[in-house]
């Protein structure tokens, strides 16, 4: 990239927020477990949504390829440039204003720089439940979950980023602004532009700016931890919960033994929340908009009836909110405990919610084919159908060969997914990391609306080329 | 259109499902109202799939404009051709199979010709509540509902037709079939291909198929008709209505005491809910999933409150299942009871929630200024920020005289409706009956995109010619 075109660029927000020095790319340019290292000349941080603008039609004028980042904690390579070091970085976070709550109509405008901790501490401190939650959420802004389409937590009640985002302002790849940041519930005017854009991972344009809802902030919030038989069991305990609660059930998190012995093991304080083991374990949580006295009467109603269809094995109920949190940090704790084990290959994928017994027992079959002593690290959001089927390396094993069957490991457990009509990617996206499997296993209808819809939005090809599709 | 092609597309159905005599085309050539009366030399009505893109792809071809059509009940003309005779009707009546109802993955999996009622009843037989309600159920078809995204009384706790939506099933123009019929509440494997045709009227593809979520059904819903000072204390009853209750707030209908009154008028057999006359009443129902007596401390507790805070005037509750169906059937009338006033104008707007009383007293200032005799007939989707902001002629007036004001009072309305970041369309759609005052209106951006998508959809522009966009 030619010295002029960078200070063309650089004149748009300014010397001080054109980082050119690698010492101060870098950080843009890899993520944070250091896959797919990419390099970069430029890494441009706006701080106006018409210095976006300005540089996306500069980038069109000039060909040159534009990424947009947010907090870069995607697990997928879809926020990092390629190694080519053509690639320029489109960092949004200080586009970090919450521009308004509303709290009449329960909606807050921010920016897409804003983190989504940031976001979370202002609903509740206007009084409000902003439910979106990761543990990532220090860092990930929520400019790059709504391209991501982002999951978590609190998907079961309250939907994933997408189901959370009433309007959006995005920065077309023109330089052209499109305003639809609009508060309403109801709008039928016209083809769906919105979740074109969410989920799109920046290759379509660059959200600038959403309306997000809120919720009232529950009254009373009861966590219980139950150990139980098998999946099927689970499922079965699901059903009656939601059944009982409706949309109070908060969330139902199904964990392998193997997840939380990992957890007890490597994390310090961690500590077991039953007397004795289970093969699965499951994390439920109840909200209440009434009192804590009805959240309380409602977990208790669901694990009695859990108890007395020979469901549960055994329960424990949070006592205080810090027994609640303890309790959530074993769940959240589970997939950094792994690293103690050695490799791991991991899948995010989803199945109906009725076939995740089965899906468990089949993928595993099809893993230990190929390696016999490999660990199942299953763990997630059993009330969407989303698991984190994640498989740990032999104990004492190298993990360069465990590795080495990566591929082969990924390839039988889709194969399942897909078996059951899955999703390979229930919630961390494609990116540059199954965007090959995408394009080789989607129907080829569905990949050539895409690459219509790419071509009709970034004719140029301008916008975070070679990701997703 | 000439007899060999007919013959050609006859062929694909069947000559029994060909209809091409007048007197059995009509009835899919015009609303029901007899608006935009239209004309069609065909009506193909497939009985699969792989006939429906056998039609799509002669259509193709021989570049024939095709029209798909469900229940023909939707309120914008997107469903009828036109007065030009060349446009075939696709009916999708026949693909009514309920292919699978899924207990406990929770989703149900219906033919686009498959009746509201008819999904309704068939969730209901399988212990499942399918909430999407409308008040042309036993006519109107899921697809229909789906390319019209229809909204309905059940959206606020449960959602509109998108929300609902899953998977599809769908015939691209070129007679290609785009099978992502998927139970997922997770996936995010590319573009979401889905809430582009939900909602795109047919102007895209044809929906012959979708998966739509269930629930389990309430086993508590109390309803109870309130009175009230004013569209502000309806505003804060509802805020405090869904803090106590949260999603299981399933119903706030806020209707002005004119849309009562008609209703009392007209409808034989309606009595008022309430000993004395108020400016503006409310319905709200809650349901719980635990029990009836749940549900009924629920609603107590709310119009309890609502009292003591000064919003409530004057409250009725239910107390029995059939004196709910006699409140729901109150505000189920008001639109038909209109007819009997006179000439009505309608609008079916959306604002922010918490601009509802400011927007009715703007909107209304702004049409006595052009009528001062004409009747405010509002009633609506409080919760969802949707009125349905009626205004009937003077009493006693000329109808022909009102509707002269049609285009004058829409406008000024409509301006407001934009003033206040509002939809001029909420729930029924845009069709043939607001296409050019999208076009005139929504940002150029906007309905340049949506070109651009229409043309890499339908190349050819056979699909539902000249409607939305």
């Amino acid at each position: 990239m030619d010295a002029g075109l960078i200070g063309r660029f650089a004149a748009i927000v300014g010397p001080r927020h054109a980082l050119t020095d690698p010492a101060e790319t870098e950080p843009f340019a890899i993520e944070r477990r250091g896959l797919w290292p990419g390099a970069t000349p430029l890494v441009l941080r706006p701080g106006s949504v018409s210095e976006v603008a300005a540089i996306l039609r500069l980038a069109s004028e000039t060909a040159t390829p534009i990424v947009p980042q947010g907090g870069n904690t995607g697990f997928v390579g879809g926020q990092v440039p390629d190694a080519g070091g053509r690639e320029v970085v489109l960092s949004l976070s200080r586009l970090n204003a919450i521009r308004e709550i509303d709290v009449s109509s329960n909606t807050v405008t921010a920016e897409a720089g804003v983190t989504l901790h940031a976001l979370r501490e202002a609903a509740d401190a206007a009084g409000r439940l902003f439910p979106l939650s990761l543990a990532s959420q220090g860092t990930a802004q929520i400019g790059g979950n709504l391209s991501s389409n982002a999951g978590g937590t609190g998907v079961l009640a309250y939907g994933n980023a997408r189901e959370l985002c009433l309007g959006v302002e995005v920065v077309l790849p023109t330089g052209e602004v499109l305003d639809d940041l609009r508060k309403l519930k109801k709008d039928n005017t016209g083809y769906d532009l919105k979740n074109l854009f969410v989920g799109a991972e920046g290759t379509l344009g660059v959200i600038t700016a959403a309306v997000m809802k809120l919720y009232p902030k529950p009254k009373g919030r009861e966590v219980a931890w139950v150990g139980l038989e098998s999946p099927r069991a689970a499922l079965s305990l699901f059903s009656l919960a939601s059944d009982r609660a409706g949309m109070s059930l908060t969330a139902f998190e199904l964990m392998i033994d193997e997840s939380l012995a990992f957890v007890l093991r490597h994390v310090p304080g961690a500590a077991a929340p039953l007397g004795s083991r289970h093969p699965w374990h499951v994390l439920i949580e109840v909200s209440s908009g009434r009192s804590a006295e009805d959240a309380r009467a409602l977990i208790e109603e669901i694990l009695g009836e859990g108890f007395e269809a020979g469901l549960v094995a055994d329960a424990a109920l949070a006592a205080s909110l810090s027994q609640a949190e303890s309790l959530w940090k074993l769940r959240e704790s589970m997939s950094d405990a792994q690293r103690h084990e050695g490799a791991s290959i991991k899948h995010d994928i989803s199945v109906p919610v009725a076939s995740i017994p089965d899906f468990i027992a089949e993928a595993w079959r099809a893993v230990v084919k190929i390696e016999p002593a490999a660990r199942l690290v299953a763990f997630g959001h059993m009330g969407d159908g989303n698991l984190h089927y994640n498989v740990s390396q032999p104990a004492g094993g190298a993990p360069a060969d465990f590795l080495a069957l990566y591929r082969e490991v990924n390839d039988a457990v889709h194969d399942v997914v897909r078996a059951y009509r899955g999703s390979i990617s229930a919630e961390h996206g494609i990116g540059r990391m199954k965007r090959d499997e995408l394009i080789a296993t989607a129907p080829p209808v569905a990949t050539d609306l895409m690459r219509r819809i790419k071509a009709a939005f970034d004719p140029a090809g301008i916008m975070n080329p070679n990701k997703m599709i």
